[in-house]
């Protein structure tokens, strides 16, 4: 099972976007600012914010998550996303003889096809036992570990860049492993950013605008239709 | 005068740059490492991960300041850094009829030069108004102020950039006010992470090694002769 | 004026992008996928790859452009663009004693501002030309030069940098000098990769999708309206 | 075997990176630079560009390489390097039932290990088989792929982080079959731009540094060594 921690992140983000936001049009300096703002004024003006999609104002904040519990299918596709900081635990560096594996639902599911992935995994850790004891370093002997095998991230994003994962990760064509975890990513982060969060998601739900095309899965006009009765 | 408040920061900093460099070659999960660790081992980790230049890690902690009495000179120059965010007073909607200026050093030690530029800067701020009497919207009538006019901005760096930001701009190469600016940016990120930036600064303190070739200052060779005495 | 001029870009532009598309969905590698594929083929699978936004397959290509008479008002802007490459002409290095300026038309168009703006030009530089005749460098007698001083910058953006750029800056809302700069790079653009870049543009006319909110111009609603009909 | 081929690349790249450096510091703009530079003009400014490290006036210039024979051990460290461009082969549409696979060395070179290594990669083929026949849709019978499955992939990198990732990945320190593919990718870029990449490789050749401190390899050393005598 995923596990996501939100292990620090930028105090008082609100107040921080809110203040930046407003340094721009303002004659005064960061700290009065900061200072001066009521919490009202900052509500107002985060919700003015996320709303109009002022985002590099939302650059200066970020979030740091622990995360266990995921396969490197997860992290293959997550390490794209460039505006981010990882740290991932190391197969050259980490012994992986008794490693753990995520079992996708659709395996789940189904006896045979689990008892078939299960006894796989067994093999591949036989192999990876015997492999390491005939003298095969562990950085080579991993090259027969599947894409599987459980592995440990930190990952830092700003909310910016955060809101741009949401948008693509929260989205029913995402693929399963990395939705589940964009959103436990996303609960962690509106418990300290309620309202820079509120709205985030899937495009459609963020943006009003489903990018999809034709491959669209439908929720988006499903919702435009329900708005409309 | 250069103001830096360093505004807010990741929390921990010294504990977050360690604890995700330990995780790339443990077992153990990030929540349970960030725990577990001992400042001592924290303290031992970090100094290593700066010999090192485990740069990487240094990613997950970010550093937002507050600067106030700086020229647009130094802000074209500063935001060239893409590896940071910014949000700068907007000479577009802001007026600035009243505008304070940056003096730089070499006119303010000549008076004759000081008269002409203060001149200078009278003959501007009245051209302003007369503009925008006429008129002339701000964001046009801005056209008209100097490179030497005061702005504010908000700037965040992640450690990694920061740590390259004054290898470039602690340099006695770089420009003086961009210089000034750096240092104390520095002395702010030394008050909350000691360790981590112990030894940043330009590149022939941080690095051991000097870029600038046959443009060099001379103070690396220097520095190498007194080490070999 | 400004003057825009693609200098290099990368050859076969549309071709790449295609290529690199089809890579992801296909067992044969990148040389083979090259060669094989149609011209038709090509069109077909770049006006697909354009309308849904499949936008990482325009990173693979880029675009070089040699600018000139443009202001630093419009430079500061440009270089905010961080996901681009820059050389700009130094007022560090340059002298600028007989500087060019820009005019904006909303002075240009009132005789008695457009007087006034000439006469501060035409008192700058004679403060700058006193200044560096006392012995103050070019470093810092740049401090008197005014935002509208001429610049002249070398920028490289692969396309889908360039299209977040027009999405931003062909907008209404964007400021005059830097949106006339957009049209002019989008036209060079449009000569070598017609395809890639046919509706390039404003977020409203590129993505049928408004972000300004309350702020919008309004042209794309009348765009609504008229399809509407 | 790993099969690298350069695609395509801005023309010309060491005259658009001569003439991006001289623009910096001239009164000229980039056409007129562009050609009025002499051959021997660009050869001496480049050297002396590549000698000083002006590293940002190589990203002018980019290079897409279309990459086969490689693992998803080396594309997951590959697609760590952020500035940079990627479009790859997906295992979540395209079907792997008959995939071929990388063989460390250190597993060749042992019959026995070899043996075990190729009847799991045949137990791998037969489960992901019997998976898809079952249903399981092919991106969850991929989750049983190995690390050594091959992949191919397009990627995009300008020259400044090119020259960065020669600096890490040509290293004796580097993992071995992203160092072979560092070392294709030099020859490659090598072959069109020779006056740019002649001195590209591990930092202690680039750059005469060593960064990997104690875990140095010690070539370092021994280069220091022989200059001496």
């Amino acid at each position: 099972m995923i596990k996501v921690k939100l292990l620090e992140h930028t105090p008082n983000p609100e107040r921080v976007v809110a203040m930046s936001a407003r340094l721009c049009y303002s004659a005064s300096g960061a700290e009065e600012l900061a200072e001066k703002m009521s919490p009202e004024q900052v509500e107002k003006l985060v919700s003015k914010i996320v709303q109009m999609g002022h985002a590099s104002t939302m650059e200066h904040v970020s979030f740091t998550f622990g995360i266990e519990g995921i396969s490197r299918v997860l992290t293959h596709q997550l390490v794209r996303h460039r505006l981010a900081s990882y740290s991932q635990q190391s197969q050259r560096y980490v012994a992986e003889h008794d490693f753990e594996y995520i079992l996708p639902p659709t395996i789940a599911d189904k006896p045979e096809a689990k008892a078939k992935f299960e006894a796989l995994m067994q093999t591949i850790r036989s192999t990876y036992d015997e492999l390491t004891e005939m003298g095969v370093p562990k950085e080579d002997a991993r090259y027969v570990l599947a894409n599987a095998t459980e592995t440990k991230i930190v990952v830092t994003m700003n909310a910016r860049s955060l809101m741009h994962f949401f948008n693509l990760r929260c989205c029913n064509r995402a693929q399963w492993e990395i939705r589940e975890l964009a959103y436990k990513m996303l609960a962690e982060a509106k418990k300290v950013a309620p309202l820079l969060f509120k709205n985030a998601g899937a495009s459609c739900v963020a943006t009003g605008h489903c990018p999809e095309g034709a491959m669209t899965c439908g929720q988006f006009a499903e919702m435009i239709k329900m708005r409309e009765k």
